[in-house]
């Protein structure tokens, strides 16, 4: 069984007209890592070539050092069910023992949750239920997306500096800005963006953010946790990223350059 | 005690003349995330704002709701070692029972390694001991580079279609395309690069690993692992990775476009 690469979402693009399109989104997928039969990382991948995706990482982490050290390399579950191909496993070759001791223990891009059976489809149920869905999708006009951008692009002196950090702020129903900071990371910057309202109060008081970059599903959930009802990207968001957004009414733009954006979920 | 943001750091511009200059790097370090002394989570940030990013952290993680139930926000260690700075602590308030279960357990771009006392410094002695350093910084002539960045882009279908996906490729010491592989995540796409050397018995016959976007330190690493001596990157490195490429003499080059490119370490 073959996973696909990318779906097809119906979207609208915004420039001086508004034209609606069927667009193409990367898919984003938890990959369970397994070295004989013990999770020891999940990363947040595209799916395809996952066998390699396996060797490479424990190879590059220490716990296998040659091709003939290891035995099968297989998919875990049951075929047909949703969450078929999201976990791997890495086996020895017979005779071979493995030595975990020593190596580095490198866990990224993951998300462990005790309800989570690592599959897009239960993970965003999982998320949902967290998180409170909006009541509705809030309308954006052009004049707010281009605004908000600008401003972005004033606040980033450390980008200016080294070219090297994202961006993110965040911003009221009128516009306003109420805080904004850069990091090496996408998601430190959201998440030091949202320690700022929860420690002034001020959760609920800010609709909009606005992120350098892509737009991964994590970024909507920490937007949605903060209750800011509009997400705007610079680049692309990701399959899981419109699909939470969709279910929990968040509005959610991207590929937003001057007054050039799309919509991927919301009203216009 | 405030953290620097970014260092300074001698490059060579490389565009139809070579310009050594001083350039500035953003800060890459670890941050061990701790909840009432229990380790949540360590990721890789820029320093600054820590006490925000670790409020956000735990209120989109459903640990912490309200800022009346924070006591205490600190950086554990002592003052003036390396460590210090790297680890936070976000204790209750008096009589507060926080609530650690149904809470997502979320880990990311973390680093856990036995040896790590979660600091920059410590981290790369520690790396440099696992990986062996090449003998010699390997140089690169610009038609080289040049001709990877080409060979890149006209490998990138899923690119084409989403506009959503990283890439990685790997090409030997003549420029012929080894492996090229796209993902939603920069790293995962080089896993599954090194996977297929791994798998084919060509550990040590690739040179060079070409990335689009930014690079870490883990790239560095990974490329390291695979016996890859030089490193280019569309965007820009992090301080960490241009400091582990340094103690490892790996050729680390940056903002490759077309036939600018700019070397942070190595030798032309």
């Amino acid at each position: 069984m073959v996973k696909e690469q990318y779906i097809s979402h119906n979207v609208v693009k915004v420039t001086d007209k508004m034209d609606k399109i069927e667009d193409r989104l990367a898919i984003e997928e938890p990959l369970e890592l397994r070295l004989a039969g013990e999770t020891v990382a999940i990363t947040m991948r595209t799916p395809g070539d996952d066998h390699l995706l396996a060797k490479g990482f424990f190879f590059c982490e220490g716990f296998i050092k040659k091709a003939t050290e290891v035995g099968k390399v297989f998919h875990c579950g049951r075929l047909g069910t949703p969450e078929y191909g999201n976990v791997i496993d890495v086996m020895p070759a017979p005779g071979v023992l493995l030595n975990f001791d020593g190596a580095n223990l490198m866990k990224r891009g993951t998300l462990i949750s005790s309800a989570c059976g690592v599959c897009g489809r239960t993970q965003i149920d999982d998320l949902v239920a967290r998180c409170e869905p909006f009541e509705n999708f809030t309308e954006m006009q052009n004049a707010g997306v281009a605004n908000c951008l600008q401003a972005l692009s004033k606040n980033q002196p450390l980008f200016d500096l080294t070219g090297g950090v994202h961006a993110a702020a965040v911003f009221t129903q009128n516009g306003d800005l109420v805080a904004c900071f850069e990091d090496v990371g996408r998601h430190n910057a959201t998440d030091k963006i949202i320690g700022k309202l929860f420690e002034s109060d001020l959760i609920g008081t800010a609709l909009i953010l606005v992120v350098s970059g892509r737009l991964s599903f994590e970024i909507v959930q920490k937007a949605t946790m903060a209750r800011i009802a509009v997400v705007i990207g610079i680049s692309a968001p990701t399959s899981l990223a419109v699909e939470l957004a969709q279910a929990l009414k968040l509005t959610l733009i991207g590929f937003a350059r001057g007054d050039r954006w799309t919509l991927y979920t919301g009203e216009i």
